[in-house]
């Protein structure tokens, strides 16, 4: 029987998992392949910690290197995390002939564009499956599931965390702060949470979606990035009245003409999405993406974004799919990102000022005569239409505060708009702008 | 460039958004996978149709078995539907080396088990990503997406008919039959509408579903089927206000010990779900489901069952892989089923009364004192509890509505409590039982 061997690096808690799933199910894994997956080596630095798992016949060892240079080895399963020294791992695995598995979408979404090469050159295979998404398999549907297709849009619920604070500040009626707080305790939320309730996590996902739907290379600098931080529960409960749920989204759109894309789209934001919509229903940690093309229309995939075991399935998913391909590497895989690596191509991200969006405006106001006319008149001058204002009942400040649908405009004329209107002497706060997003099914 | 050449069975419209797909999109296709797919000859009994497209290239004939001998096909793709002669052919195409493709779930629910091995035997690989979900790449999650995982569970809503009705029976208070009707002059039913309305459909997909699930063979025959035609407007409503939403589901779930399957579940039948589920979210012909393993917890995926362009786009993403793997064959992709063919094991279907479930069960009964108590005393001699019961208001004939909803039972236990029900005096019509899970999410 064909075998393919593994080499862990990293026994934390994911890959803990995929030792797991490669002890427990090594069976499963004959049976469903033919082949034969074997564990041969894991590297870490504590190898004294009980993970409740009987590694005979497995080395372990806390020298990475010793595994990335092994002669017994096929592949090399990268769970170290971060950029360093990850990136000089997977290099150097790479360069001694071994395929690469890993759930580490910074150095995907940093390095990539370094990594890739070197794998196609030797015909060796990189997955990463479980980069984003977690346990969903969103890539392996996007490089192949939709392969027949132009891709019209991706959306993505790619942050657990943040949903899981969105979806309680809504059921509970809660603030950001207080909520924060509890997902910190609960160990949902880092005790800095800048990565995940920032929107940087959710746009390095959304940069390799983007790369991998559109045959673009990953930048994932480029990413017009805004977090949940200034959300509050008012503003959950304003957009519930009118039909909406924020969700914190990454969304990527080509821009082009006859077929050929010129410049993507990307941007992560909280996002207003119709309460009918699949998407809204994506609750606490749930991750979800839409991924829509000219033949199949819209498509979504739902599932655990993170934890041991999800992230681990999502792993040796792709190990598998390496051994089905082995001996052999990438002759007779799909390319890792969906186009051969040859027809991948430098794209210009489009400037956020030309984004096309629906606004959720809240602003605060001081309770006088004329300031809703000052204000809806400079939208006028803009040419923003509205679709919605509801004026909510005073503060005991006396102030009041306004909330705004509008329809359509570019992002460059809200924010000329939003800069007079914050200018007004009546407008007591800075201006909150959302974005909205009426094709989220 | 290795170039993988096509031969069409079939240019209705499936073959002719097949057929669009390969013509229109193919430098895409190249980009994708740096190898060729050429569309070089497809049979149609008729020719002169104008189908807008140009087949300047193309060999078309009306002769079937011109294309599954022809030396220059490597892949026939089967889009004639039904069993003969589309077993036939398929078979043929096979005997002479050709890869096969097909959306016919009919002819994989029926004859699959008599072909997968004629096509493991000669290396050859047999792609159905169509037969199920339509558009949906719902045979590759589960196949190669969800390969880590022991699959716990399967619910899909798989009929674009069915859903249809139910939404438009829901959202208009509308009866079945009326809805029917007007399914049937948009072209969302057939003439004959029974093998989508009274479940057919769902059980041949599902009965693909759960062998690829448990490595068990089809055994479509032995799914237990019920359909949607005796559920009215007023059942639609209760089960509103009992917090449910009702859907034709097919559900599979493995039975056995020690992670050994024994026996496997398999039933089609109406079912409640929560409002507040993501299943209850899916709405008019949109398809979904839901796919659940022991690593990766909850897996949902979502699109169009059906339709020209979707369903070519999961045709199309089939014969990419097989190119992927090309020249190679089977060797180098995951197995059709997800097992190698020779670890697919016979394995029983439970029967049905053996299947725990919770029940909506409405009865009309006459309004006299001691009905209810009856009722409820048969129920508690069978040991089954109830969650809810409602009474509604009185019909002209002055008999009266009653629904309840169950905790859980055997099907066994609840059929022979019904039996005693309904030989109640009192019960004026036979009752029907629906039932509820609350494991969807």
């Amino acid at each position: 029987m064909v075998e393919l061997r593994v080499g862990l690096l990293g026994l934390g808690t994911i890959g803990t998992g995929v030792a797991r799933i490669l002890i427990e199910q090594k069976e499963l894994i004959s049976r469903r392949l033919g082949k034969r997956v074997t564990l041969v080596a894991a590297a870490d630095r504590d190898l004294t910690r009980d993970r409740g798992l009987d590694f005979t016949g497995v080395r372990l060892c806390d020298d990475a290197n010793a595994i990335v240079t092994a002669d017994d080895i096929d592949l090399v399963v990268e769970l170290i995390g971060g950029y360093e020294p990850a990136r000089t791992f997977v290099a150097a695995a790479l360069a001694s002939g071994k395929h690469v598995v890993t759930a580490n979408k910074a150095l995907i979404a940093k390095h990539g564009e370094e990594l890739f090469p070197l794998a196609a050159e030797k015909g060796l295979q990189i997955g990463f499956e479980a980069a984003v998404g977690g346990g969903i398999p969103c890539m392996k549907a996007l490089r192949e599931g939709l392969a027949a297709n132009a891709i019209d849009s991706v959306y993505g619920i790619l942050n657990g965390t943040c949903n899981f604070i969105l979806t309680k500040m809504e059921n509970e009626g809660a603030n950001y702060a207080d909520v924060l707080k509890e997902a910190q305790a609960l160990g949902y939320a880092e005790a800095d949470p800048t990565f995940d309730v920032e929107g940087i996590d959710t746009a390095q996902k959304l940069s390799i979606l983007a790369a991998m739907a559109f045959g673009s290379k990953i930048r994932f600098e480029e990413v017009f990035t805004e977090g949940i931080s200034r959300i509050t529960a008012a503003d959950i409960q304003a957009a519930h009245e009118m039909g909406y749920r924020i969700k914190l989204l990454g969304i990527a759109k080509p821009h082009g003409a006859n077929g050929q894309v010129d410049a993507v789209e990307m941007r992560v934001h909280p996002t207003l999405v119709s309460l009918s919509s699949q998407m809204a229903q994506v609750s606490d940690s749930y991750n979800a993406v839409q991924i829509s093309g000219d033949f199949v229309e819209h498509t979504m995939y739902f599932g655990r974004g993170a934890g041991e075991r999800p992230t681990a399935s999502a792993v040796v998913a792709d190990i598998m799919d390496i051994t089905s391909g082995f001996p052999g590497g990438i002759t007779h895989l799909a390319p890792p990102m969906g186009f051969v690596e040859s027809s991948r191509r430098e794209m210009p991200t489009m400037p956020m000022a030309d984004a096309l969006c629906e606004y959720y405006i809240r602003l605060m106001v001081q309770d006088q005569p004329g300031v809703i006319a000052a204000v809806t008149s400079i939208l006028a001058d803009h040419r923003i239409s509205l679709e919605a204002l509801i004026q909510k009942e005073r503060h005991a400040s006396h102030n009041v505060p306004i909330v705004m649908l509008t329809h359509e405009t570019t992002e460059g004329n809200m924010q000329a708009a939003i800069s007079r209107i914050t200018a007004l002497d009546a407008v007591q706060e800075d201006a909150l702008i959302l974005r909205k997003e009426s094709a989220v099914v």
